[in-house]
């Protein structure tokens, strides 16, 4: 039996925690949440799980490991100590604001030989998978442009944007973790140009709404991302990997697989509506290979590394931004 | 809290438990199957259920309902009895491969007040069940014709036809429900021609392997069946519903929402592999209302009325089929 | 140079003149029509045609073929008198609404050595045909179930119905022509529903404006057809092959390119919105044809005989929806 | 009667030729090629007109315009020499490949009165066209980021690369002037990244195949392009426009109508193989456009503006691919 403890049981913790608890020999013992509510205790309720503190759940010897969904500003100490307590990690992106800290962080972690998988759900989503094993395993001939949509159903609230780290940071980092990981190379430009088109409150916060992006690997390889926080189809997140032999397309799912055919012409249902939905399979996944990293060792699909380097990449987009020019990046590259 | 009991612990009914187990103040408390295999225990173990026999499961005065999910020829007896011990049924398909049999359990359980729901999943799939809900709504304007396409992905093992009914009664009573359900009217004409175009095993157990049915409605409404074993596209199963206004398509869903375009043109994944999967979200619906029917008195969507009106589509087609020529049914038309 | 006469110089039979202009070594030299027109005339200027007699026209050596695209009661007179002059015929369906005349026109064709075409459009459309040669070439494995759909836009003047046959004759036709052409066997039996649920003037002219069909060829294959003069989404002309290996689809074409999504869905255009438009290539590709069964002895996709036999099928479901039986097929059968 | 002069008979002359003669009271009278082959001989056949040289055409007093569709080098001469005949003139892009002269000639024709429109086909085409009319009637909201795509079916011979003035001036130059036919703005602002990933034999040659382009209005809207030489799943041609209250999408359009289901999936065919085909309503609709130009004084969609600035915007993608930088553009910017 792995034996787990859960910190922070908000939207995304609850996703994990009752995706494990349908896994056999797994068992969230403990959840902590310092803001514990009814649907905390509801969740603690229904998988047999105990609401306590940080220090019980890490007391306990017979505890595997810790899944970290709590607020961003507790995951750089969450990942210290449970790297320090020898506990297997699943911590959710990122790993702190401060690039400077999620560089110490990664680094003490690479340096202990606990296992620490990160929170790129996207990755584990069935369709990226796929896709990503279908470049990786030569048959759709070299990787030449990736181009990738990120848009948002709506903006998020001001307050949210204050505490996120603002778009770059919060949500087109999924896409500079995904130009890693389609094209297995590293990203040695990056151009960013973002303003403020849709809700001037996210300006007056100091973030941008819009975003463009255009990233080249070593290789010479393309990349290109639109981003913005309201797409005005619902969720709108899409790729197309343009490759020597075949182009492969990651569409939006419709929410239905209803037409209504009329002479307005051809409808089809709005895409799922946002994360939870559109990647319920990924989010899965996600668990079921977090327990196969901790019972057998299988290496996780994203890393510590994973996340600092995508953060480098949000760091190097903003300071773009800010010089209106490009960004050349190294190995050692700083904001 | 609601208790259960659950009959048979096969492929539908491991389904039934762990959509049931999900379910908030809902409890499978025993599951009654003859053949208990490893499998039924391990669903046991994980939704907490007590493996017993018959008598001890009615004997809970606890026990607010049953699911009869069991082989065909014991769905007439646990109706029966359920209806006597007062215990809320939901019953998979058929009532009795007898049709007389059927109808008398059908009069005994509608002379009772008995909470009865008949397990046609496909009422229950947000699809159908969305287009349904439009047309009955006025929007479409009136149903002109309907023409439906259930196609397996290959054909079933002869021992199955020869206890299953064979495919009028075990497949196609589906597309008779729907028949019903999407029209809201009962049928007043039948045929039917069938034969044997995919496994000859098949036709020398008896059975066809492939369909074809025109229906008429009392108000002139047109259906139109088409039905084999194998569809080579995987499991088809579709919907055309041409209203005065418009026409409400249910289309395959596909496996992924990748596609692959190259020079052999463009390439999207098949469609979801078999009822499983297809009618997953139909299976949780169909728990949900059923516990919706215990708790609040809930109509069901499929009565144990429509599980009779359906057979007896499938019957005269079969007669059809046999004579050469259409059937016009009436309210106690008989094979 | 190829000379030819065009009877006929309505909506269809200026669509053939254009279309024959725009060929090399190709004249339409005379056209003779008793109701010509304004459009008609521009048409013989634009194309250097001299408007004549029908006498006129036949009394020409140098006349190679003749294009019959008059009022359909014209067809039986014209069809004799080319083959006694011995001209290359290219006739719009049908022979003639009188099956005995048909009869006896097509054979007093074939046994001629006139080399004479029939106008069934569909089967020059490059989708159909594309369909029709990969069934024919075995790579889709023998065809099991063909569901073909036709709609029109909208109900025809009660004045066409009127004289045009009825809906049997007219429009389900060309179905009926497919199910010979696309399964490449006779049909062995017929049995039809039809009624009216559209327009009531169309009924109390005694025609239908819905229909249902089912067929079976001699090997099994199991046709069905489902027709209206109304579909809500346009004209709704779509074909489903079944085949053992493999389902081809003909689509309908959408008029754009163009995808509209936003909060409502994603909508696309309606199809390209009656047959003129729809089969634009098809009408291409039957004049080259024509022209190529005149210079070089190619055997034309639609003989006589074809429309014959469709007409028979036609004929058929009219005397099953009247008597409410299948009726079943020899190759002399008749009304 | 309209009576026109065509300069070049090539490929696209011969689209032009073709397109004009089927217009009423329009005469291609002259064709002027000095590469005269046999196809060339063959239109003049056809349509009726005479080859010669450029002294005859420009000596007929009757001559109302030209179509101007020769090597590129003869485009300015042409262009001057007809405003000063005072022929009305529709001339294929571009001007000039020296930026400079492109703008001595746009100033010249100016500052005529002599109705001059250009060969930009994608804005005539009826998908873009309703696209661009959709968002300038403002159904659509704000327009707020585009992306585009074009891909060629394959690699161009390296021949043509070296008069053609290379990928962006050839190809690209039709995203340039779709970015500012859709926002309806002038471009502030283009970076560029160009690299050679798919025939070295280009990059030899001094140009590239691949190319991303980032690009701002100067109300804020966001423009992306991606395009290259060699699409593997053909000629790529789509456009997003993502605006405040819905995304209007064009997709490429298949070849054919038809989807065939197997085991493998899905397959829907190719798209259109080339801008010919791809584009031959845009063709078509385009001479009509020139007719009505100068029948009726219709302002044309493509000025001989728009040929400038949009060769302004290549001319500066180009210094920035080779500066690394981007690009901050004036009205009077030059490379």
């Amino acid at each position: 039996m792995i034996e787990l403890a859960l910190f922070g049981a908000g939207r995304i913790g609850q996703v994990h925690a009752l995706n494990l608890a349908a896994l056999p020999d797994v068992r969230v013992k403990y959840i902590i949440d310092p803001f514990a509510n009814a649907a905390c205790e509801a969740l603690a309720a229904k998988i047999g799980a105990r609401l306590v503190d940080a220090d019980t759940a890490f007391a306990d010897p017979a505890l595997t490991g810790v899944v970290v969904a709590s607020s961003t500003d507790s995951h750089a100490d969450l990942l210290l100590r449970a790297v320090a307590e020898r506990k297997a990690i699943f911590c959710e992106k990122p790993i702190s604001l401060d690039f400077t800290t999620a560089e110490t962080v990664a680094k003490r972690v690479e340096a202990s030989d606990v296992p620490v998988m990160l929170g790129f759900q996207r990755r584990y989503d069935p369709n990226f998978r796929a896709v990503r094993e279908r470049i990786a395993g030569g048959s759709s001939g070299r990787l030449e442009q990736l181009v990738m949509h990120t848009r948002d159903p709506g903006p998020p609230p001001v307050s949210y944007v204050k505490v996120s780290g603002g778009m770059l940071r919060d949500q087109a980092i999924h896409d500079f973790d995904q130009a890693r990981y389609m094209s297995g190379e590293e990203i040695v430009s990056v151009y960013a140009v973002g303003n403020c088109q849709i809700d001037s409150a996210i300006g007056a916060a100091g973030d941008i709404d819009s975003l463009l992006v255009t990233m080249l690997t070593a290789s010479g390889t393309m990349i290109q991302m639109s981003n913005n926080r309201r797409g005005p189809l619902g969720y709108d997140q899409r790729l197309e990997a343009h490759c020597a032999r075949e182009v492969l397309f990651i569409d939006n799912r419709p929410q239905t697989d209803i037409r209504i055919a009329s002479s307005a012409g051809e409808l089809r249902a709005q895409p799922m509506d946002y994360f939870i939905s559109r990647f319920e399979a990924a989010y899965r996944s996600e668990m079921v290979d977090f327990i196969a990293m901790i019972r057998d060792g299988a290496k996780p699909l994203a890393t510590i590394r994973d996340g600092l380097e995508a953060q480098r990449l949000a760091e190097a987009a903003l300071v773009s931004i800010a010089s209106g020019a490009p960004v050349r990046l190294s190995a050692d590259w700083k904001p």
